[in-house]
């Protein structure tokens, strides 16, 4: 069994900690893609020339799109309050993962992406400086921010800007759960609408986990927090918990998680919290479980394996791991080819069916989801979000 | 005589102009500075290993400026209010200028910055936004915003922030041309409280180089706007000219620019206007005339030539080119490598007499400030910053 050990975190730098010498002075630079050897490439490049592209885009703002780094250009924004399974550190202690991401949005996307971690926490205020921030950039990746404030903010900064706005946390998360439960129901040769769904979790993730799996045809779905499944009128509920416990009504009994599970087909964890061996053992035959919190899964795979047919999680070290960096850079790498005014719920199940359909007949238990740096995977749900977009008229340049 | 003509720019692209070739995409990227070749690379640049710098820039959030790129960047501010010569052409259209202003900032300086073009022109709601982004970079380069607003903008922030703030219309242009102003005076062999100076424009340059010459030591200033000298109780003041006017009393005296300039020993042009050759002709001897309007300069420089002993401009295409690219980015990269608190007044001087010295024994009329392009420069003035930051304990970090 491969050690989890929930107390390897520290505080403080071990000089011998080769993450901390890799983050030495940060992750990510700024690189000029003109030259600038003389004063002629200073006259193209910046006065006197720059001024006649300035007035160009001045007559028509379009231009902006050609001949400006905003279109391939990414906000990754925080403000510091739900980072990684951390909790709330604040927006500099969050910027090593925002730079993460930026690199990974490079790497796999070919976007160009710009940490910007906000000192404020107020839901208004975020939304109002991000909107400000617009012209600045081709797309917003916002990114761990708590819940539920992260569904405010979306929803209002979708509302008010033209260009793509992007809740990673949530929809990432959910396209590439939704790619992963394609495949695990094809290899055990069931389909979605018949599938038994309990999500562990109802913060952003299993919000966003619940949205998709509805729209792509999940009909028996039951949510659990710590005080076990949703269901209306439970006590401590609250807006988001009482719009999910509406959304699996009538499907989703009152009780515990070890309740919910008795029978399930699929269990999908992005809680943090555990879930016993015994519960994962009275699952439906042929079990599916993605324990996705980090860096400790819900139950661990291993013991997981011993009684459901497919596990996943979201770590590294383990068979079919569930990341979104499946998602995020091919989704913007696609949004910003077609300039796309949204990211649609279409095309989010476009993403996670290109995914899938990936793995092909490669399908087995250990390999329901292709691997983070499987070159293919990128383009393909690029191509799925282009297609789409121009498909529904959310394309505002050929592609 | 070079010509210098007024109508050369156009609003549209013009296939066959290099300048609309040279942007075709933007000027800049993102470039990761870490591998992300394997699974066991991602596990220390983001998750899980990531969460350990989380975690120790949560403890002591001093470790952000070792751990992360914050510390080597810079915003690039404007709300495209005041661009170039262009005026309010708004965000989108500044921003060729803003990843040009990157560029150089990268090539001359090493510091990363990014450009962030604001889709508001409150002053308020630009603060606001400028401090709520303050966490994600090292220092904020104010750029293009338009006078007087840049002028409560910068005070503002600088009282808010204790990373350095520093608008670049102003302070940039001022150490240059204090620079220029140090040598020419040495070259002419006069002291800089003895000169009689005339400053054309009381925008956001002008006010700089009126404070920095003060600074300076030059005791006989006046400035004049388009309606001639400023001076207390004239009409068409407002509050940043009754200032420029009480600063430059008793000396400066009611009249034309054309008064101004009989007799007087400097001109220095930051306005647009222009200026006659008769009034050039009637400048004292030895007469020294800073034409930096750009593209157009106040007087063309082949005429001030004719009766001036030291002609500097703005352009690349003639002797003496008066340019901020001299100054921003060893600015910059001083203050960022001892992280100081500001840039301060005495930063900027000192600034100023290190790229006046390094002219050296090649002082001439044709040779008053270095090149662009003189790779000495940005270190000298980087040099000059720190050792003031360290001198007057503005300096957080030793270098």
């Amino acid at each position: 069994m491969v050690a989890i050990d929930s107390d390897a975190h520290v505080a403080s730098p071990d000089p011998d900690d080769p993450v901390f010498a890799l983050h030495q002075g940060g992750k990510m630079e700024v690189a000029a893609t003109v030259p600038l050897r003389d004063a002629h490439d200073l006259s193209l490049s910046y006065t006197p020339g720059v001024a006649r592209v300035c007035e160009a885009i001045a007559a028509d703002p379009e231009l902006a799109h050609q001949y400006t780094w905003v279109s391939n250009t990414v906000a990754v924004v925080t403000d510091g309050t739900a980072v990684l399974g951390l909790g709330d550190i604040g927006p500099s202690a969050a910027m090593p993962v925002m730079e993460g991401k930026a690199v990974l949005f490079k790497q796999f996307g070919g976007v160009d992406a710009v940490p910007v971690a906000l000192a404020t926490t107020d839901v208004d205020e975020i939304v109002e400086t991000v909107a400000r921030l617009a012209p600045t950039f081709g797309g917003i990746n916002l990114e761990d921010i708590s819940s539920p404030r992260c569904f405010e903010i979306e929803r209002r900064l979708v509302e008010r800007l033209d260009i793509p706005v992007f809740h990673d946390d949530q929809h990432g998360t959910a396209v590439v759960t939704l790619a992963a439960l394609i495949n695990a129901a094809r290899l055990t040769d069931r389909d979605l609408q018949d599938l038994k769904v309990v999500i562990s979790g109802a913060g952003a993730a299993g919000v966003a986990i619940c949205a998709i799996l509805r729209s792509a045809g999940v009909r028996k779905i039951s949510v659990v927090d710590r005080s076990g499944v949703l269901v209306p009128g439970r006590a401590g509920m609250n807006e988001v918990k009482d719009m999910l416990a509406d959304q699996c009504a009538p499907w989703a009994r009152p009780g515990s998680i070890d309740d919910a599970l008795e029978g399930a087909d699929v269990f999908i964890g992005v809680s943090g919290g555990t879930v016993a061996e015994e519960s994962v053992a009275r699952m439906a035959p042929d079990a599916i479980v993605f324990a996705m919190a980090n860096p400790n899964p819900e139950v661990h795979p291993e013991v997981a394996a011993r009684h459901a047919r497919v596990v996943a999680t979201g770590r590294s070290d383990f068979p079919n791991q569930i990341n979104n960096v499946l998602v995020f850079p091919g989704i913007f790498r696609g949004a910003l080819d077609v300039r796309a005014t949204e990211i649609s719920e279409s095309m989010k199940l476009a993403a996670a069916t290109a995914i899938a359909d990936l793995v092909g007949d490669d399908l087995s238990e250990t390999y329901v989801i292709p691997s983070p740096f499987d070159p293919r995977v990128a383009p393909v749900v690029a191509r799925a979000v282009t297609d789409t977009a121009r498909r529904d008229g959310l394309a505002r340049r050929p592609y």
